[in-house]
C-alpha cells in the first residue's frame, strides 16, 4: 500500500487523530466520526476521511468509528505498536530537555542510552541512565539495536556523530543540529528547525499586511 | 490574496525554500529555477511551483527566479521583512536552550525579556537579558510591544502564563507545554509536540512492515 506516495502533512495529521482518539478513549467514549475528530483536532472532515482512506477502508458508513480501533490501527500505520529504543547524543541545554521529554515516553520512544562527549558529564545520570562516552556509542547502540539516533551535538560535530550512528546501525535520525547532514539513501533523517513554527505563527499573524 | 486557505504545509516548505535561497545567494549565485529549488529540499519542482503560485506570479518563463528577489518576497510573505520581539517564559532546560538558540535570531525572532517564577533564576543573565520575576511580564511585554510569547513552562501552570501573554498584548503564542490552552480566535496558537518528529520517521522506517 506504501507504493502511494502519502503526503507527509498527512502523516503529521495522523499523529495528531491519534493524540486525540487517546483523549477520547479516556473519557469512555466508545464511537467518533470524521466529524467529531475534525471539531477536535481543528480540521475538515473531508480531510479527515482523505487522511484515513490512504491506508484502506475504516469504520462503518452512519456507524462511524470504534474508537480503540481506529486509534490502534492509526498507531500501527505510524509504526507504534512497539516500543522503540532510542539513543541521545549531546546533553548540553536542548539534549537535557529532550532526555527527560515526557513525550518521547509515552508514545513508546524509549531512551536507552545517553552519550556526549565532556568528561564533566560522563558518568552523570540522568533518569536513571548514566551518560557514556561517545567512543562507547558504537557498541552500545549495537548491542541494544537501537534503531533511532536523537542529534543534540554542536553543528560542527553532528556529521561525525551521524557517520558513527549509522556505522552502529540505526536506522532513523533526528537531527537538532542547525546543520546540513550527509546521509545514504537508506537512512531515513529528518531536521527539526525550530524557527519554522514561529514563521507559521508570523505568517499568520501578518495576514494580508506583509505581502 | 490571504482569502484563498493556504495550506499549512506550504507555509512550511516557503520557510524551507527561503533558508535554501539564503544559501544559494551566499553563494553567489543570481538566478535559479523551481528544479534547481526542487533538488535543493527534496520537493518536486510541481510542488514549488504550485507553493509560489498562492502568492502570485514569480520568476521569467525561460529565465528562472532571481535568487535575491524571490528570497525576499517569501521572507515578506512569511512576515520577515521586520524583527520580532519575542518573550521567553520559563527557563527549564528547554526554556534554556530556546533562549540560546541561534535559529531564532538568524530569522528576525529577538528574544526581549525572559521570565520565570523560581527566585533561584530571577536575577541571573541569560545571553544579557535578565531573567525577570513572572509579576513583571505585563509591564514589560507591553513596553516592548513584544507580539510573540514562547511557552516553555510546566503544564501545570501554562494555561495562567498564557493568559498573562494574552493580557500584556502578544498576538502569537508558541507552547511547548504538552497541555491544551484556551485562546480567543485572534490569538494565534501553535503547540509543538517534540514526538511527532520521531513519529515521522517511525512511518518512513516502517514502510509496509508496519500495517
Amino acid at each position: 500500500m506504501k507504493t502511494l506516495k502519502i503526503p507527509e502533512a498527512t502523516i503529521i495529521r495522523l499523529s495528531v487523530y491519534s493524540r486525540h482518539l487517546t483523549d477520547v478513549d479516556r473519557k469512555g467514549i466508545i464511537t467518533t466520526s470524521s466529524g467529531e475528530i475534525a471539531d477536535g483536532v481543528g480540521v475538515s472532515p473531508a480531510q479527515v476521511r482523505k487522511d484515513l482512506a490512504y491506508f484502506g477502508e475504516f469504520g462503518t458508513r452512519g456507524v462511524g468509528y470504534n474508537v480503540k480501533d481506529l486509534r490502534q490501527h492509526i498507531m500501527r500505520i505510524l509504526g507504534l505498536g512497539v516500543d522503540w529504543s532510542v539513543t541521545l547524543v549531546g546533553v548540553g541545554n536542548l539534549g537535557l530537555a529532550l532526555s527527560t521529554y515526557k513525550g518521547f515516553r509515552d508514545r513508546g520512544f524509549v531512551i536507552t542510552s545517553i552519550f556526549d562527549a565532556d568528561p564533566k558529564k560522563i558518568g552523570t545520570k540522568i533518569e536513571n541512565i548514566e551518560v557514556l562516552p561517545i567512543e562507547q556509542l558504537e557498541t552500545v547502540v549495537k548491542q541494544n539495536s537501537t534503531q533511532i539516533g536523537i542529534v543534540a551535538v554542536p553543528a560542527s560535530v553532528a556529521q561525525e556523530t551521524v557517520d558513527k550512528l549509522i556505522k552502529a546501525g540505526v536506522s532513523a535520525i533526528l537531527n537538532f543540529a542547525p546543520v546540513v547532514l550527509n546521509v545514504p539513501p537508506e537512512i531515513e533523517l529528518r531536521n527539526v528547525d525550530l524557527a519554522v513554527n514561529l514563521e507559521v505563527l508570523t505568517f499568520n499573524v501578518c495576514g494580508q499586511r506583509c505581502y
